[in-house]
């Protein structure tokens, strides 16, 4: 499995990922889940991906080449396409083709299924940032005011502490320590979801990746996050009561 | 979906289920779903389910039936089963007989399933308090030392709470508050979870139930730790940095 978490704030976008890949437990690897695309003072994007690694890793792959083809025009290529929703638009039909294949060829040789989703995060310039959960079949979901985050992957453990501690109006600063906060209780509880992390912050309105961080498993300061937090968490425990 | 959690310390049993059944959204009722079996001074049980509201009903009823009979004997008998472990065989069976009887019959007519699992425990007079998962196949799993806690339905938003404050060590007061906030999570995150709530302790040795009570929607107990926890949880992510 996998977890990735995307908020989107009026500060800014947050967007982290796992990068435990396994196929069955006795085969874990790690791979880069998060993907970024800039053209920077034009047009900032990020892609993090969940599921089937060959989807996931083609989908990408025919993105990239989509984008850097010489003769890429604004119907093929997430630099030039006009909107943000036209990008989502191209990512969906991408790994909606990319699944079909995949499963096609799968399904005549095995039983497997094989499919991803993603989360896709960005801003063109004159335009607001938006955050899109795109499925298998290409269609896709929109973060909103109400609910400023999305999730892909194993999102279950790490909902409660978003749903309690993020809204809009979260700062950055905050928003970092929250996406780490709903990966470390994700990364107790579920084995397929591993270290190391990547981070990445866009600011609003800075058409960039404002800031970038691999947190590696031996991580001081995320080790020092996760022992204050289960701390705090059973201080308050201990504290409030029940008769 | 459902939400039934157990545990299982030195002190004694504290188990809490929610009461939320439903057929698609627009279909939802009340159903207990924690039942108790005393003799007491003699036999103490207490049994949880989850899935299938027909299949938990059935097996309910066939074991109850099958301890009230007049020639009831301890092959069949929850109540008169020599060991805990032979409940717990009675128990699967009885699961497992009804689970292919439904199935076979939703089958022919549909193309639903049917499953359901259960949480048991007990102790008899003269032997340990025992916890079981019991999947619908009727095999079976035990709480032990490392994992003193049990949970069936919708499992994964109260587990990084029982992760981080649940040992064998845990006191009933505090077990009582452990298993009601790892409910507040779940509640929170998830539709198919609903109040009220039950909730039975049984204490170490004691051969009874030693407590038991519903906890009602309205509750100002639950709304106040609930809201609490929210608090010290806020408090606690203000506090602890990230930089």
């Amino acid at each position: 499995m996998t977890y990735c978490v995307g908020l989107l704030l009026k500060a800014g976008m947050v967007l982290l990922a796992d990068t435990r890949t396994n196929a069955g437990l006795d085969n874990i690897a790690t791979y880069r889940k998060l993907f970024t695309f800039e053209v920077p003072g034009e047009r900032v994007l990020a892609i993090m991906t969940a599921g089937n690694l060959s989807v996931t890793q083609t989908t990408l792959a025919r993105l990239t080449e989509a984008a850097q083809h010489p003769e890429a025009d604004e119907t093929r290529s997430i630099l030039k396409a006009p909107t943000l929703l036209n990008v989502a638009g191209i990512v969906g039909d991408t790994l909606a083709e990319v699944t079909v294949e995949l499963q096609g060829r799968m399904e005549r040789m095995s039983s497997q299924q094989a499919s991803a989703s993603l989360i896709l995060a960005g801003q063109r310039k004159g335009g607001p940032m938006r955050m899109f959960l795109i499925y298998p079949e290409g269609n896709f979901i929109e973060a909103t005011e109400d609910t400023p985050f999305l999730q892909i992957g194993e999102h279950k453990y790490g909902k409660p502490i978003l749903d309690r501690v993020v809204t809009m109006d979260t700062t950055l600063a905050e928003a970092k320590k929250a996406v780490l906060l709903s990966m470390d209780s994700t990364l107790r509880s579920n084995l397929s979801v591993g270290m190391p992390l990547d981070m990445a912050v866009i600011e609003a309105d800075a058409l960039r990746v404002t800031e970038r961080e691999r947190i590696e498993a031996k991580d001081e300061r995320f080790a020092e996050l996760s022992t204050a937090w289960s701390q705090a968490l059973r201080d308050a425990f201990q504290r409030i009561g029940w008769s």
